[in-house]
């Protein structure tokens, strides 16, 4: 391991935290403003990819109104949505973040979770001898962000993994157990300050806007949210059917969040679109994006979430919300009572969410985070050895 | 693991191997011979990066020669040589190579070692849904090559490893031991032929020019092949200077090879010329390249070699040949009794280099393969199950 | 001007023609079409940027059903829909174009019309030695696009102009006059068609879909296709406002076409969904995309059409259809007397319409036009000088 | 003609140049200081593609020693050197230059000349709504140039010519007149500086190094600067040893330039090592760069110049020099009595050269300016109306 020898002194760290969609911004707040309010740290916020784009879910908003600055935007995303552009896109965010990079001059960057983009700035700090700190490595799950997620890991300095799980494996891969640090997940933590004050106070519709035939939520609610699943692209339709179906037969109110960028959002689109033609679908709504904060009440406030997004593993563990969780997507990610797992079927899917919605809430569960990831992530980017450069611990 | 379905048929599979720099050809060339002849393969062979680029030694006319069709060029160096530029060369080849990989639709891409362009064969084939086979993982090195290498492992789909030591680290990242072959290094099948044919039959001078004083080549001469290392830049100079000192001391013929292109070749090329225009260097003589064969060839007709190549390690321990192994760019990497490790250090490698020219040959080490690498790559190519997703198996 | 001389030969040219977006394809399909079938060329149909997106109404269907064959298709749209994106986007498009000409060594490649992208195609041509046509050249308007065209007039060796006026233009630009064909606009091929056979033999809405409440249309109808202007970004959303509060007091229903990408476009769909949620827009509807041919009996059957497309000036002076053009999109282009225009003021449009509406079809006429320029463009391709290189004629 | 409503205020503006060349730095130093200096003016200094590589005569350290300060610096060269890696090479400098241009704001861009990356320059501007000043337009050569100098005037807003001649030019090519400034070339000023003071106070050799047998400099020696012809690929060889084997029957010392980047370089750079490997070459002597100023006392010291550098019509044209100017890269260009234009021929060169050595001096011409252009230039982007659209003046 070579440490870098100008870190070694006193001064303040210069940390860039490069945020690429709307679910890892939610996922790391409390991590970014631990880093921003910590004495030996200086947050540098780069938003990027399907971040910056409105028809995902603009996430700028959201993140000035949270009381960041902004250093860098990076537009990378070529459309066409299949898995050339997909290719490409990574490639060009190499190209662009390594001049945002060369310019922020950060000692250490950190990159989120496993989606294709992930790894361009891991290859991009990489190069540029800059540490990259890794936040959710270590996990398992299927698809091509099994791939990517583990490649990050070997490209990385520094781990920052959710569970005890996870840092096993990271050090299963061969990375310095010195390196690797169980901080839980920062998701866990706006979950915390949501369980300490429930109340659903806002209209959602309201608030949000979005499209339906829904005119107000009552109490008894499911949440939905399901994303295409990149390797399987020609199926993606098809599993959103599935789950439109089945829930159109609840005879609950459903609350659908519209899924964000991925080859095979197309398929999963036009199979939402065209149900609404379709149905008539009068208690649905679909919405784009919502606060993380406002999410997660919704979700404590619903009797279920239904389909395959990590929320329903992660912060839905620690607030014992209800989970049916769907196919393959969360596969391998340790999780806690409140999951039911199914796979792609009309049938399976209702009557596990029958079940659920019937259930009511479970005990809380701490395996993801304890509440405060945040802070302990600012904390090991403050102190932790800054290195460039590793060999394998075997 | 989620097997490509079509590929169970019994058809002819497409194998697309990347070459991306001089070395990587001459040690896949067996390989390149048997996939050619295998009944139940097609090879696409794609010729990349700095092995386009004369200034390297363009390998274009090699690979022709030796009756290879070359199915694409791809230009993917962008000038400047630091860190950034080198980042960005990999995005514009993720670009580049998924546009090469559409347009050619193979079952399996081939990509060689850790160089830091062999990761973008192994990003836009894993996007593009298309198997990747590594050849020459889990071996343990320094530097940033270090950080490629296993990120390359886990976006693979199957490993092609050299030797048994490899074998065991690619298991040990979380692969699958059904996916990870110990073939053995198919440098050692060249290194084979030479032993089998030893007589230095051409002029290497006349055939290869280059430049230099020195008229013509006697028995006792030592070669050098000294590469920069990536990740300590502004050293490079340093470290040329070094050993062109220690072997300017020797009084033996000494035959060098320009390095091929990284971040640092710059501070090692100046070193290298300056060296040149402020001494007499009567015994010098520099190459800029050479075929694989021939330059085998050479060294086993040498006292030893001298520098940080591979080579040192690989084919020397088949051939015998007495290596001088300067600096922490092989460390890790087994080795046969054949090496000496020095530091960069004149006094180091000086004494060194008179204590391996004095020794003669040692015995031939099979360790990175018995001269049949290429042939049983083929053979798994054919016959393996072409994979493009997987779970860590622990 | 530098002639290739193994063009003088007796060969079938190779004419690739790149078509970037919806509306440049519909202008050129009659030109596709001679070429196809002209005994002395070979077509090289090549799709790129927005025409390959669902969104902006995804052209590849259309292509397959009128029989042409795509011989590659270029992903180079950059998300964003800003300036800096555009940009960027036409620096990708010079990278993937390159590649396409490479592989596809065509003898010309035909650029058409102004947007962004056009100057891809144009770049990439020249400095890989290829001919470069350009359909459309010579035109007078606003905005950014009158910049493109006439750069893309000096990278151009083969000028196709739409109008007289336009090929005096290409001359006083420097072009050798042996070089510039007006062959009149192959949009009017269409148009002449429809002349021929007028009758809307089709359910527009049962066909095309979109949204909006309007349940039939009757036979007093307006059809509104206005784009964002690319300069004027921040007033886009205002734009579109005043057309839909103008066309809204018409009392007679309402197209509306979806605008193609552009930097702006945003403004403009937010501007169009922000009028459909709060108002109650009866008479409304509004389409995503349409063949040609539909598209032009559509417009035949209008009372009049509204906004600033091309195709009222164009294909409306041939139809006789009276048209309101609003606005400096189409400024400084001849126009017949069908044509009435107007700035971007409710009250203004309004009247307009009202007048427009009232007035029924106006006389043929063919400034630019007879009906035959598909024909007469392969005929130039096919005889005319392959030059590659020129100096100014002044 | 749009301009820009913010500039009609008395801030002051920043002047973004982009230098992409040694010899575009060489041509703009005096524009530079002047822009530097001018009070209503910032200087963005940016410098890109060949002027930042080795290779060709890294600028850096001159630019440095000149007193400025850089304010981005682009790599954008990817390396080929064949038409497709330039192609490439402007769209890699597209993306880079825009991202470069977001995060200056210049309120204008300049581009020098017609080299290939300059378009880049201009795309970029345009797209971003930033007024584009073209010093050097209106000329008229051979080759690729001249489709990218005519094209870059097209995406221009503001002309700063060389000469008469080029201002009648950039009119006629339907440029607003107000627009466009004959502000003679700035490289004149520099020739200016140099005739008043006109004694070779350095050892060439001694300050700049190079390669050759050449001990010292004489008083009678001729200087050579030939570069490659772009379109004409593959006959660069062929050229160069024309010049090779002409000179080296002069009996004069020969002091060579190696020339700046292109595709054809390679054909070249080949050539020249080829000669000096075969031949004795005492009498030559090869420089990678030189300073401008330091350049100039060279020419002027010389019996004459061969090649066909713009230098030879320009900077000779204001001092005097005897050139020999082979083949067409000039043509076009307006010169003074100091010119002899040859073609690629031995005999031919060596019989112009002769004549020229022997005539000396010719007198002072002011056809590219009086000494003034930089200042002139300063003004003009202090002063002029900074635009974004227009529309054709006819």
């Amino acid at each position: 391991m070579i440490v870098k020898q100008d870190q070694s002194d006193d001064r303040v760290r210069k940390v860039c935290v490069v945020v690429t969609a709307r679910p890892s911004y939610s996922r790391v707040r409390s991590a970014l403003y631990a880093i921003q309010q910590h004495p030996k740290l200086e947050l540098q916020l780069v938003v990027a990819a399907s971040a910056l784009l409105d028809r995902y879910g603009n996430v700028m908003q959201e993140i000035e109104n949270d009381g960041f600055q902004v250093a860098e935007r990076v537009f990378m995303v070529l459309e066409g949505e299949n898995p050339t552009s997909m290719a490409k896109t990574t490639g060009i965010g190499v190209m662009e973040l390594s001049t945002v990079f060369l310019k922020l001059e950060p000692d250490v960057v950190v990159t989120i979770a496993d989606r294709y983009e992930t790894i361009a700035t891991a290859i991009a700090g990489s190069y540029m001898n800059i540490s990259v700190a890794h936040i959710q490595g270590g996990e398992v799950t299927g698809s091509i962000d099994e791939k990517v997620r583990h490649a990050v890991t070997k490209l990385s300095d520094i781990h920052l993994v959710a569970s005890e799980n996870a840092r096993q494996r990271v050090i299963r891969l061969g990375e310095n157990p010195d390196q690797v640090f169980c901080t839980g997940c920062p998701s866990t933590d706006i979950a915390a300050q949501i369980a300490a004050d429930p109340e659903l106070d806002f209209d959602p519709i309201e608030r949000y806007g979005g499209v339906g035939k829904l005119k107000s939520i009552s109490d008894d609610y499911v949440v939905v949210m399901q994303h295409p699943v990149t390797t399987e692209y020609a199926d993606s339709r098809r599993h959103v059917e599935m789950t439109l179906r089945a829930t159109s037969q609840l005879g609950m109110p459903v609350l659908w969040f519209w899924p964000n960028v991925d080859a095979g959002s197309d398929g999963t689109s036009t199979g939402i679109r065209s149900f609404r033609e379709r149905n008539d679908a009068e208690r649905f709504h679909f919405f784009k994006n919502m606060s993380p904060t406002d999410f997660l009440k919704l979700l404590l406030g619903s009797r279920c979430l239904i389909g395959n997004s990590s929320v329903g593993i992660r912060e839905c563990a620690y607030l014992g919300v209800p989970v049916v969780n769907i196919g393959s997507r969360q596969s391998g990610r340790q999780r806690g009572l409140n999951v039911i797992d199914v796979d792609y079927d009309e049938i399976e899917i209702l009557a596990a969410a029958r079940k659920q919605a019937n259930h009511g809430r479970y005990a809380s569960d701490p395996i993801y985070g304890d509440g405060s990831a945040g802070i302990k992530i600012a904390e090991v980017l403050a102190t932790c050895q800054l290195s460039i450069s590793k060999t394998l611990s075997y």
